[in-house]
């Protein structure tokens, strides 16, 4: 059988949100990886071809195409017969997809402060902006740190997030000392970096 | 019982999916409306205290809180025994989620312009950011053009974000005529207007 196809950076912490899945459903190896390079200022018409938001991930399989990460993280989970990272119904269900929205909301206000101070000139750059983005990243982790102590059992699409987006912020914002308030989280974020699908996606700069 | 709280907006093309799949499934009286102004620069401590993105739409249902539009609309989704807007499986549900990623794709890009010209002052604004979002408003119109004409029978939450998509640029981007060289898709969403759901839910300034 053909190998599925996936636009990939192993920078981006969307595309390890579908790559810690994979591992984690024992799919990995089904998995073409297409390296690309997106960014919000250059088309690139690659991407574009299957995925006309130009972002990643995008995975093709066959004549379906599906992004944004939580459509691909959800058609991944369909294609195994193991436990299921997005449980089927009920609380379970809401709290993982709320989780998933609250670490993707995380990594939303990140990358829009990263294109802040990357991508645009310095002298068009803006504190307020910049501040506001800052905010939720914070008020965000707060809100994961509140959970951290049900962040149990077998991992979940919620669980997943969370981990992509703290990696993302180590990877990133180095100097952001997010462990020092957010002790439970800190360990909790410790004990899940040692999975084996954790640890075969540490983010890396593009090659 | 006690009835569900939505924070909302009547500008916000998110809180308008939300709306629009609420009015299709019947359960638009079981939905309070909360008004409220969430702005990127500003933190807005009430919408904070149960989304910590200080984003809507997000619901509240007894000790459940949902967050961002897709989970708030798969939730609802779930609270009825109508036809369902989300297909519970294979190519149909794909396709929808799909549509719905691309139609909220192109609502961030739409928005991200907004934030530029509005609330960014006008000495910091980049030339090279509108125009790459812009593009990829252009991009996803053309790619829901190349469906429109599958968009038949009842609506789905591609549909619906489809609809609520066009609506915004009608709102917020009324000199932008995407009508002239995407035919079908006018067609469409001028049909698909005409629904009480969308009728109901045209967007309007916040009073």
């Amino acid at each position: 059988m053909a190998k599925m196809k996936l636009f990939y950076s192993p920078a981006s912490p969307y595309v390890r949100k579908v790559m810690v899945l994979a591992h984690e459903a024992g799919l990995e190896k089904k998995i073409e990886t297409v390296a690309v390079m997106v960014t919000p200022v250059k088309a690139n018409p690659d991407v574009a071809k299957r995925n006309p938001l130009m972002k990643i991930p995008a995975l093709i399989d066959g004549d379906t195409t599906v992004y944004d990460s939580p459509v691909v993280c959800e058609y991944l989970d369909s294609k195994h017969r193991g436990k299921k990272l997005f449980p089927a119904k009920g609380k379970a269900r809401w709290t993982a997809l709320r989780q998933q929205a609250l670490a993707d909301g995380l990594l939303d206000a990140a990358l829009l402060v990263r294109y802040e101070v990357t991508l645009r000139p310095e002298n068009l750059r803006n504190a307020e902006w910049h501040a506001g983005q800052m905010g939720k990243i914070g008020a965000a982790i707060d809100q994961m740190e509140k959970e951290a102590g049900s962040l149990k059992g077998a991992p979940t699409i919620g669980q997943i997030t969370f981990g992509c987006a703290l990696g993302y912020l180590d990877f990133r914002f180095a100097d952001y000392d997010w462990r020092k308030s957010h002790k439970k989280l800190a360990t909790w974020f410790e004990k899940f970096s040692k999975r084996p699908s954790m640890k075969a996606t540490v983010p890396a700069m593009p090659v």
